[in-house]
């Protein structure tokens, strides 16, 4: 059999092929990044190529997926194209758009396949001898230009009642709005540049949104606002009550959140200088409290022993639905849970993580009231959720405060007692990350033991310890750490670490740490045997590493291993958000996961009692 | 190669067969009269049939479309089933079920395929090791029990905000309602029983609507209603009129419609002592216009050249997105069009007279102000619109009106002149297939000439015209014939047939054969191909079958092969509301049926004017 030529460009590798081969093939044996999204099967046509020189013939199914310009171009489909002859062909331009995004300091590439696309069609003006519908004529020429494999296009009733006359008025070249094989909106004249999306991470404390351009997937804007619904409830359990109250508790919490999400986008439009009627899609990742919240379903169950949500599944709802104020046609794409306590922030951060696809076994913490844990790779990922109680937040510690101004979020131990505030002002209060490092801090010196007692014999301790001992102080008659007298703080009380307050944070840790461990168990690995631990979140990005494996929050082999990737749940929704087959990942990672439920699990509350001991 | 025998039941009939053949391959060349709708695929599970007697196992695949009710019975899928042993097998019983429905006289099977399912399920109560969502495990149940190859299911969100109430009321027991890949509504305990749906006929003048129960396809009752639109306009020109002046128009008409849909549903369900809310389905089937006006669509360009609608493919909406006093979340279903004069109607006949499926060339008419007229078989179907005018209603006929009480219906001039008049009163006026007699009539006793003229000299006439020469009268200046005298009629004022009024039928009838002949010049056949006439519609009904083939209304050599249908565009709605494929196939005719516009056809203006000669 003859043998012809194939030279690759730009790469301008030249590779020998079997007369009659398909490009394809060759492509794929010479490894050439060409993305073949239907497999081949001519179904697609997404693997486009221009032949540059030789003979290639188009074939009229091929010429279904071209317009006319471009097969005079040469573009051909891989999957169609045989080889008669030495080609010569041009492969990366014809890929779909690469873009990078930012993940905390890390550029991730997407590759943006839009959930909602807009295309300009110039359709036939009707005649007597073509007397095709309004609709049909509009869904012929979408469809002959489709790059998908749709075969029937649906409309909404809106669109139909006012299809004529946009028609007649743009004079037949319109540009029409689909989503999957739905025609959401048609605009008169070529609109295909005015496209935007925005990608929400629905915290139980904080609401950040950003906006993206979904053309290019330029970020245009980022705003925040602290969750409404923190005055019916700080926490998820405070919330769900507040929901099963009746009907009006959900309805009030859905309608603050609504409310928020609408001033978020008056905020970022009005920032990016751009029009919200041009946004067609938003994303949404938060924990199953917070989706169900959102979504007007009642948390109720999740609230309760077994703790079952209503759905895990991604939903997809109508932004006139929603009454959110983004273009009315628009969709609202909710990402997937895992189980009740594991939502779909976490799912958010697996897609970010991409700890799904990792050759490596990786372990990923969120820390928060409820602490979410993943471990695996991509044979298989665990995931559960530690009731670490709110001590991490600063709650229910005698001085202790969220990370905001005023508050201590590190201190040193290193010769003399050092420490930073939020803000540069005189200190108010603590926060988890300064408790963390206070412990760890005192366990170090020797000045508390493993069980997380204040030490009274003198002897145990360090000698670095005596240039602490006079912080040591009594407290409701117990023992304490004085960490700034009465003078040097801004309301005139002293900040102290207390018994109590150690004991909170044991319990905290105690919780994820035997989280870990169970996960680690599940898995049937070893501590060693984890390459990477990721910390997600805001808390994930403040904590010092040291002290979290100091007191064993994190075990302490991994201490080399620790990676801030900072709000991942963010960039997991703004890639569900820029690329359609991201939020379909979500929904096969959401399925795949498997949520282990740790207070079911054999012997969790021994593991839970040893896990507390610093 | 070992032979074993299969003894099908309850037939009798026996089979030898290889062993190892499936009792697909079996059944199907014994012409067994078994469906495979997924072709064999083993994908949807229709093809249950039960082993009496034999060995045959049941395989994991097979067993995901049975209950274990039904796996203990040996119900088993011929697709997968493969012959082992002697068996002995009942086909009958496990078929869908097939009911008969009455189309004019005639009886017609329809096999039963709702569009709308509902499936009785028991779920699995969540524990601490079954952490599936809500949604998740009623999903895992459906799937498993459903027929149809669904691998996934939609969620609406109203559903959903109801589920976990419903689910934990219910006890895990629930009735499903679905429609597709949507599940619409979920009831407690096992409704399956209760399942209505109603078929409309929207016609200009008449609205007609059939409850039928959907299980069994019995029809419940059947309601009619003037249409309520009449008072902004009598025919669709006028209406696409008042349409087209602003929105307000088209809101008016389409009110003024549903209200008029929703009184007869309110009339039907009482009739038959149901509950509306047990109607899930309803079908309607009407011309273009009367389409558009239900939808809300406008059919301003209907109305003028070159006649397009605003969509022909089938439409299904949410009962609430029209305001249709039925199950809330039920759908309605409106049958596709051809063109914009020849609509959802007339599929709706042809679904019912099956022409599409035809090996004989038949020709279907259905006059009215627009007579369609649909030529053809199997292989071809053309249809055309002739706007035949108001003539056969009466309208612009000096005595014309409608088949109502008072109106000469029939004529007899056998000797001397007899007329019968509806309602057995005095005489009002006379109905377009009174017309019909009388000037089929007067043109047999050589009394009027092909030009439709009144006949001056004597001679020409045929002897037994000398009994109604003093018929003859003189009206304004013209030569008429006084059918009834001032005496008899009911308002004191004489009925008469004048030269205008038979002028008036000329270009009624004129358009309607000149429509006839061309699309047998489109068929290229003659007259004789044709092996069945069918008069669709209630004029196709009333009128004189050889009056019509008289005046040449219907081509002479036909008269024998005239069938009435009744209102076949009915009995089409009903079979569109009992099987989804019937419903499908709606689709495939109205995309498949040539229209072919009259106006530009070469040469029409002349084969107009010569099908004027009576």
């Amino acid at each position: 059999m003859k043998q012809y030529r194939v030279l690759i460009q730009p790469e301008g590798r030249q590779i020998d092929v079997q007369e009659g081969s398909t490009l394809m093939k060759t492509l794929k044996e010479a490894e050439i990044d060409l993305d073949f999204p239907c497999g081949g099967g001519g179904k697609c046509g997404k693997c486009r190529v221009r032949i540059l020189e030789g003979n290639v013939e188009s074939s009229d199914m091929e010429k279904r997926f071209l317009q006319e310009k471009e097969i005079q171009e040469g573009i051909h489909l891989a999957c169609f194209t045989k080889i008669y002859s030495d080609i010569s062909v041009e492969v990366s331009k014809y890929n779909p758009s690469q873009h990078n995004i930012l993940l905390a300091n890390q550029e991730m590439q997407v590759k943006i396949e839009p959930h909602i696309c807009k295309k300009y069609v110039e359709i036939e003006k009707p005649s007597l001898g073509d007397h095709r519908s309004d609709w049909n004529r509009l869904c012929d020429k979408l469809i002959k230009q489709s790059l998908e494999d749709i075969r029937k296009l649906e409309a909404d009733i809106q669109l139909l009642r006012k299809l004529p006359e946009t028609i007649r008025e743009a004079k037949y070249n319109l540009t029409a709005v689909t989503y999957g094989c739905e025609v959401l909106e048609i605009e008169g004249s070529d609109t295909t540049q005015r496209m935007l999306g925005m990608a929400f991470d629905i915290g139980t404390t904080t609401v950040v949104g950003y906006l993206m351009e979904l053309n290019e997937g330029k970020e245009l804007s980022v705003v925040s606002t602290l969750n409404p619904q923190t005055k019916y409830g700080a926490d998820v359990i405070t919330r769900t009550n507040f929901a099963s109250r009746g009907d009006s508790g959900l309805k009030t919490l859905q309608s603050a959140m609504i409310k928020s999400i609408n001033n978020l986008i008056t905020e970022a439009v009005e920032k990016a200088g751009v029009d919200r009627g041009d946004i067609y899609a938003i994303t949404i990742a938060g924990n199953t409290c917070m989706h169900h919240l959102f979504l007007g379903l009642s948390p109720r169950y999740i609230g309760q022993s077994p703790y079952i949500p209503v759905i895990s599944e991604p939903v997809v709802l109508g932004a006139a639905d929603l009454h959110i104020d983004m273009n009315e046609v628009g969709k609202v794409l909710v990402l997937p849970n895992i189980a009740g306590f594991v939502g779909a922030d976490t799912v958010a951060v697996l897609l970010a993580t991409e700890m799904d696809a990792s050759e490596d076994i990786k372990l990923m913490i969120d820390i928060g009231t409820n602490g979410e844990i993943a471990l695996g790779g991509k044979d298989k990922l665990f995931a559960c959720s530690a009731a670490a109680g709110p001590a991490f937040e600063g709650a229910q510690i005698s001085s202790g405060m969220r990370g905001a101004v005023g508050a201590i979020d590190h201190i040193s131990f290193d010769k003399t007692l050092s420490y930073s505030v939020i803000g540069g002002v005189k200190p108010q209060g603590i926060c988890g990350s300064g408790l963390l490092d206070a412990v760890a801090g005192l366990l170090d010196l020797g000045m508390i033991d493993k069980r997380g007692n204040f030490i009274s014999q003198e002897k145990e301790k360090k000698p670095e310890a005596e240039a602490f001992i006079g912080h040591i102080v009594q407290h409701e008659g117990m023992k304490a750490f004085l960490l700034v007298d009465e003078a040097s703080t801004s309301h005139g009380r002293p900040i102290l670490i207390t018994q109590q307050d150690i004991r909170q944070l044991q319990l905290a840790k105690g919780a994820m740490a035997a989280g870990i461990k169970i996960l680690l168990e599940k898995q049937g690995i070893s501590v060693e045997d984890v390459k990477e631990v990721l910390l997600a979140g805001a808390f994930g990005n403040y904590l010092n590493p040291h002290s979290a494996c100091g007191i064993g929050l994190i075990p302490k082999e991994l201490e080399g291993k620790i990676k801030m990737i900072g709000n991942a749940a963010g960039t997991g929704a703004k890639l569900a958000l820029l690329s359609a087959n991201q939020y379909k990942r979500a929904a096969s990672i959401a399925a795949s996961v498997e949520y282990v439920e740790l207070a079911s699990y054999p012997g969790f509350t021994n593991i839970f009692a040893k896990s507390m001991y610093l």
